[in-house]
């Protein structure tokens, strides 16, 4: 994105959430730290580009997208917990449960939570205001995808996974490992690319195209973060570790081998091309999704070609032989 | 409340959160078990009765009183964890995080709260989908309560109060104790009078008559529950403990003595009478609230009574001297 528009997204991210001498000090420092540290703001960059896309207005957009943004992050000050993840860092700082305590971290998230919320709802009324049943649809779509069918189903699986990848389970490492990700990952994803379609009044098809690029944009974002995970090499010894190998956490790649990773991985981007595509054909609009896309690939193809480097010269690391 | 109208109620609480058979089974085995243990439900009693009063569409009322029981019973699941008041029991069982984890009660907590905003959203459309302003009102109402300027502060200053009753303040123990009273006990009273009288159309008088009962009752029973911390009495020992001071809890009672809290209680109470026979006299459907009440209070009078009888016979507890 062009570094004007993220730095008026980054500046949006923190005036969104006005914050009042009255807060208490330490929820307010805790809130100004987070506030004052977003991620990359891809959502809001794709929210505002669907509008136009959609002739949706543009004060929506950012409603919308630092929306989703915040819930966002609320989701990582929860993951990072000591309870969930216990990480300590993120977004090259401390976490904010280091800094401001676990009490701290859990009032900050959840008061950007309501300001979520409240956000979602000021876009979506003033997209739909005179069309109650696309307001319901929206809100609807929001309530799935954040709650019990989506995230939290997801971080739920996450949490229990050494207990849903053994013992009595039928499904297969591979399945439990993607439903994880379709609830982690792909729901924001979704959010961000569906909901702006469905504001703004997208046909059934075009809004299945969206609900299919989201899913493929999200299982090949987890499949990349997963394969960085395995392949990650440590600066002082040299050798290859995995986190998740260690903390017996969820990883594609381990659980269907770096070989059917990559091949998956090449698999989704296509079937996520070829989708997108299509939706172009239908609203030529939309076509920014594809530069978007080419960008956002650089890395996973260089991913690819790394792993098969790595496979094909048999460079493989020892402690994934048994899992690849 | 009728034995009835609870039974419905209570079969709301547990209906209105709908699970799928998808849904993780810690989380849904948290949920089921937070869904099956109601609270008094006298938040969503007297929004079924307000809404009635302010001839307001009762389907609507359910959604909007079971929200507002969900975003409490959120709070204690939240309030309960050990980063907060590490509290073992609730509602007379093992808390939450004891039961299914630290994590589990804090994603059961995100879903009740993810399902209560849903559930907020469709009573406010269902109410005021002709007024954008009405439904504009409500919902920035909401925000704020729940928020950094109501709930979310209280706890925040509650968990900081050892600081903020020491050191350099200039404020006094009384005001930041009735302070954190108004952001994590009145924010809640305030939004189930308030909201049905912003959705019904109660005019500005009739909405601050609404928020000064909301301040006095919820004053009030902060302090009827901190009186009924300081008087007491262990079983074992026979003699008066208070919780609140072995854990340094902001306590209205021990900061202005028992003699002084019995006083502001009646004093509370009389103000919130006379704020509500206004009421009624404007708007005589709301006479309901008269008969709440006093039920509601039979318990604080018993106490004005107990603790009266304790200060006059001087069998105060020695450990309560130095600070009433």
């Amino acid at each position: 994105m062009n570094h004007e528009h993220h730095q008026q997204l980054s500046n949006s991210f923190s005036t969104y959430f006005p914050l009042s001498p009255q807060t208490e000090p330490h929820l307010r420092a805790a809130l100004e730290s987070v506030l004052s540290n977003p991620g990359s703001l891809i959502r809001p960059q794709i929210v505002a580009n669907l509008f136009t896309a959609f002739d949706l207005p543009s004060a929506h957009a950012t409603e919308l997208g630092i929306a989703l943004e915040y819930f966002h992050t609320a989701s990582l000050l929860f993951d990072d917990l000591p309870c969930m993840d216990d990480a300590t860092e993120r977004r090259g700082a401390s976490s904010t449960h280091v800094e401001f305590g676990e009490a701290g971290a859990i009032l900050a998230a959840l008061a950007l939570i309501n300001r979520a919320y409240a956000l979602v709802w000021k876009s979506v009324a003033g997209c739909s205001a005179s069309d109650s049943s696309r307001q319901a649809d929206a809100l609807n779509y929001i309530e799935r995808y954040l709650g019990v069918g989506g995230l939290l189903n997801g971080q739920s699986m996450d949490l229990n996974y050494a207990e849903h990848n053994l013992g009595g389970e039928r499904r297969s490492d591979h399945a439990v490992t993607e439903e994880i990700a379709m609830g982690k990952t792909v729901s924001l994803i979704r959010l961000t690319l569906v909901l702006p379609g469905i504001l703004g009044g997208a046909l059934p098809n075009e809004l299945q195209l969206l609900e299919r690029i989201a899913v493929c944009w999200g299982l090949t974002y987890q499949i990349v973060d997963d394969l960085k995970d395995v392949l990650h090499t440590s600066e002082e010894s040299g050798k290859t570790h995995s986190r998740d190998i260690s903390l017996g956490r969820p990883n594609i790649a381990l659980a269907i081998g770096i070989t059917e990773a990559v091949r998956r991985l090449g698999r989704l981007i296509a079937i996520g091309d070829r989708m997108l595509q299509r939706l172009v054909d239908l609203r030529p609009t939309v076509a920014f999704l594809q530069e978007l896309r080419v960008q956002l690939d650089a890395e996973a193809n260089e991913l690819i070609h790394s792993a098969y480097h790595q496979t094909v010269t048999s460079s493989r690391p020892t402690s994934l032989q048994g899992v690849a």
